[in-house]
């Protein structure tokens, strides 16, 4: 949810009655703080911070965190064991983000206290197993005794339904919010979610770190050179730095990196984040009383 | 489900209460004729047979099924509208297989009586758009009337309750019953799935058809060659005729196609037919009285 969700979207999400969440990937630290601090004036509803382990400030990210009394924090994209005794000593609930059972246990053993079980159709950062939120998530169940909350895919109600019939306690919901109204999104970028078809993201990017984007012409390049035999220090140089920013806050649909998840299918309009939460909760109810029938 | 389901597999799952398909795609039509007399034999339930559309002697192949009075036919692989009417005309019911909703609309406007709504969990050949089944079946439930089948990652009876959480009318499953006893591949392929490990299936030889299979020696191969920007041709080259006969039913885990899906990672054991299907009702049962509470 980088370059999506700042305390705007995080606030309304929170006082729709869902856990918004900062994403902090696109962050520097005093940017964090004034978020936190909007976030703060605008919701007296529980929200958190997502961060991305491997930030290359993340000391100071952290320090943020403690300092403005956050009490949630979901961590990703890196080792669980090197933070989570840190927030949790501090009184911070911990949920760590991964693609794999195995790296399930090894977070449980680190001490948090729920796993976000994300699957191959999410948006963005992605695992390397490719595994499926389908398949992750009664899997990832099985491996521990914390709550599971099921991530990929997670764009309809009906969604919602099967991820608790698989196992999970709660989910988590990227990409109908990151073309919500509240989203730090450029406006290009949120109608080209809006008007994605089936089979245009793609995860790619794998010799580096893998990553679901929407087909475009940046996208193109990086099959060109794949196909050329591209070494993965040729494709850092052709991914370069700022492309998810040129893309997803400036609006740059052909050069842009425009991460985004399988469920952009299910976005048809932008929308408020409210209405986004009751529409799926109105469909998960829906979807539970036809199952009960 | 090539190498794998004959007349044994079918018949046990129809005798266990399923709808036991036999997998034509690696048969001759003598051998098909002599698999469905057998299956009739063993068995007095409904069982069906799955027939990939670019089959080359498929004229045959649907000479020997409506010869044969065969009642049920599921098509892959190959446009729906080139032998749905002449079935439809035989009295048989005929389920299409679809990896995108726009081909679920084809197939209904080809006159099939149901979708089978599959996603890029799925073992074996595999669609390009490589949506997965959590977000392909509510797509495919949105775009057609017909009743929807889930396949791709159904190998839990959570995953069953899931899929139709998301609106399908019912499920199909491969991987599981792929290493059943009553399958007709190797034991060595048996045991290498019951011996899997998460992330270990992938999706590959995207130039040529799509397929998911268990990562081994050719698979490395595929992978070098594709680094090293091979032509789809030389690909075809690589991959040579009867790889899925020379991993699945001659054993062969190193040079062999070992073609299964995801949901390997659920087989622990090389169980009977029968007993496959309890475990996935009773799993199923479980799992919904759960998400009654």
């Amino acid at each position: 949810m980088v370059w999506c969700s700042g305390w705007r979207l995080a606030s309304a999400v929170s006082n729709a009655g869902g856990l918004g969440l900062i994403g902090s990937g696109s962050m520097h630290p005093d940017v964090l703080r004034e978020h936190i601090q909007k976030c703060k004036q605008a919701t007296a509803n529980p929200f958190g911070v997502n961060v991305p382990l491997l930030y290359p400030e993340i000391d100071r990210l952290m320090e943020v965190i403690v300092d403005e009394k956050v009490k949630i924090v979901f961590t990703s994209a890196g080792n669980p064991k090197t933070w989570t005794a840190f927030l949790k000593n501090r009184g911070i609930t911990v949920a760590h983000v991964v693609s794999s059972a195995s790296f399930a246990q090894k977070s449980e053993e680190a001490g948090v206290d729920a796993i976000v079980a994300e699957g191959f159709e999410a948006g963005g950062h992605n695992g390397r197993e490719e595994t499926t939120t389908l398949c992750l998530v009664p899997l990832v169940c099985d491996a521990v005794k914390i709550p599971v909350i099921a991530a990929g895919g997670i764009a309809s109600g009906r969604a919602v339904l099967a991820a608790e019939a698989l196992g999970a306690s709660g989910v988590q919901v990227g990409t109908r919010f990151a073309a919500s109204a509240e989203s730090s999104a450029h406006d290009n970028y949120k109608n080209r979610v809006a008007n994605s078809t089936e089979g245009e993201t793609r995860l790619t990017l794998k010799q580096l770190t893998p990553v679901r984007l929407i087909k475009n012409n940046f996208y193109q390049k990086i099959v060109e050179a794949e196909k050329s035999g591209a070494s993965a220090e040729e494709l850092k140089k052709l991914l370069g730095k700022g492309r998810a920013k040129h893309g997803i806050f400036e609006g740059n649909l052909e050069e842009g990196e425009l991460e985004i998840g399988q469920g952009a299918v299910f976005v048809k309009k932008i929308k408020p984040a409210s209405e986004i939460l009751h529409e799926l909760w109105s469909d998960y109810l829906l979807a539970k009383k036809k199952l009960s029938n």
